[in-house]
């Protein structure tokens, strides 16, 4: 048995968006009704490498669920028709923020091992730094598609690098935007950005304030002083705050958090190091002020939108079964589509 | 940069014998030191398959040591001439004890990610099996060359399975090693361990009885019910006791763990899971009969045999970081030799 190497040309060319966005709604609803497993991940920090390592862990089954796939969401079609799938795997991914200058290497490098949960065979390993992006874009896209208004054609983008890019890709396959206005301090990303998208959106550059009046706001920065003021955000605008993964990170002013719907992706991990960490660590935000988890939107337990809602905030921080449930939709489509790379990389005799 | 991948022929191919006793060495000794992480393994659960997934990442620094490598123990080279390195990764591993009747794989597959702690790139992925029984067999050894007599010349080996060949491997590397006894209720394994060993070594078939008179004796059951009686121990025999890795798993009588020179590999893990686990969970044995971890033994904390010593028992779990070190020599020695097969797993660009 040989297990498939999946580069990072393989993950995006096997990664068919509505279907990522439609395992990562499965990935909330499996976790909410316990059908899922996630380890709290575990780190090793490297003070003397200003970095760190994160084991992640996860298995997730999409079949007991009640809730089944997309549910009420129309929008989204089926990850992979049926929803009858399960899967297992391990992300061991980092952050080494000085690895550009030192190394001229990604800050974030990630690798998946994605195994067959009924007997542990590794089915791929594959590049999870493409991963991890897809699946923060999908992410981003099931809370827009709960949260956002219906008819919204504006999309905010506060942030130009990386992460940018699948969030015009992923909620853009549930809303019909057309124009897209992106805010950067570095004009060279924003170039880069316009360049990607200007043929198939009315992308222009445009202040945090610009970007923060659009139906749609998404934040992928890394700041740890927020960026977006109260006033400046659109009466009914849904913001996706994507850009905290760590403790003292935060992107929003705390009025736009306390005024909001909030919706956290996991509870422990946002306290701990989303959008909310700071506030909340500081009691200016607690448990109460939190409308939901996402998860108990996509199963119907808790509404999205409704007539009454103003702003909406989705604070994610990334769960590892968002990471194994796209890995599931890029191995099954690599499958078929022949891609990779067979590699007998494990002996499987029984002796 | 290309990820270099190794399948269980390049890892037995790359794994000197002598070079990963030394490196898990070092390991026990960067533990001991501090200068070791190893997270609680992760685990994933799955009942409904009959198996689980466990996530071992670990990183070792052994430079900081100012024990260095092989110190004390002269008879053990330096793992690569300096002892002058760190490594980090990940092991992905699991237990389905139903692979062999319903997929026809062994019970355990494991998979390491092996990852420059500096930067994080995954320098390689590699076959996680072969690495096991390797730093498994290594332990042994380093127990061994710690706790048995000098001039141990016989060895008996209870279970005959996959982990019995690395336990005469790394042995007989540490002491004149000439008559094995070998002792299985499954003959064909007994013949099979003959037919590889019989040219080296006088290898015979024997008795539990006859196996535990030996100098030193590995017992690499998955027994749940004790084999080894108190009386059939020689004198001054060191037992590794390598098989229990569960709750409810133990080879050896109470009585032999009560009366000896107990030596564990960490207190966490064995007390949940290894050799001493069903006494301690009882109270029957306390962390008064402890007598050190290995690691003190190695820095020298704590003494290893001495002329007064009779019966000594390692108690022995498996550890991440025996995982990582072994990982590291086969690394090296791989890159040296061109072996395996480099492939661009990661995007390394930085956008």
């Amino acid at each position: 048995m040989e297990t498939l190497l999946l580069n990072s040309e393989d993950v995006l060319a096997n990664a068919r968006t509505s279907e990522v966005i439609a395992a990562v709604e499965d990935a909330f609803a499996a976790y909410e009704h316990g059908d899922a497993q996630m380890p709290a991940k575990s780190y090793i920090d490297l003070p003397q490498y200003n970095g760190d390592f994160r084991s992640m862990p996860a298995y997730l089954d999409v079949r007991k669920s009640e809730y089944g796939h997309s549910g009420e969401s129309d929008s989204v079609p089926n990850s992979d028709g049926a929803g009858d799938w399960d899967a297992a795997g391990v992300k061991w991914v980092n952050v080494h923020p000085d690895n550009a200058d030192r190394f001229d290497l990604p800050t974030v490098l990630g690798t998946i091992i994605y195994s067959d949960p009924r007997n542990a065979f590794p089915l791929a390993v594959m590049d999870g730094t493409s991963v991890t992006r897809l699946r923060t874009g999908a992410a981003a896209a099931v809370a827009t598609d709960y949260l956002a208004v219906e008819d919204a054609t504006s999309l905010g983008i506060v942030g130009a690098g990386v992460q940018s890019y699948t969030q015009l890709e992923a909620i853009s396959e549930i809303r019909p935007v057309e124009r897209v206005v992106v805010s950067d301090i570095d004009a060279e990303r924003v170039a880069a950005f316009r360049e990607r998208f200007g043929d198939d959106f009315d992308v222009r550059a445009g202040s945090v304030e610009e970007a923060a009046a659009c139906d749609v706001l998404s934040t992928v920065t890394p700041v740890e002083e927020p960026i977006v003021r109260r006033e400046w955000v659109g009466e009914r605008t849904h913001v996706n705050a994507m850009g905290a993964d760590a403790a003292g990170k935060h992107e929003l002013e705390d009025e736009i958090l306390l005024d909001a719907t909030l919706v956290i992706d996991d509870h422990a991990q946002t306290t701990h190091s989303g959008e909310i960490n700071v506030p909340y660590s500081r009691g200016v935000l607690t448990d109460d002020d939190i409308h939901a988890a996402i998860g108990e939107i996509v199963v119907g337990k808790r509404p999205g939108r409704t007539a009454d809602t103003g702003v909406t905030v989705f604070d994610s921080t990334g769960l590892a079964i968002q990471d194994i449930a796209t890995a599931h939709v890029v191995y099954e489509h690599a499958k078929e589509t022949g891609a990779g790379y067979p590699f007998d990389l494990v002996d499987t005799r029984v002796r």
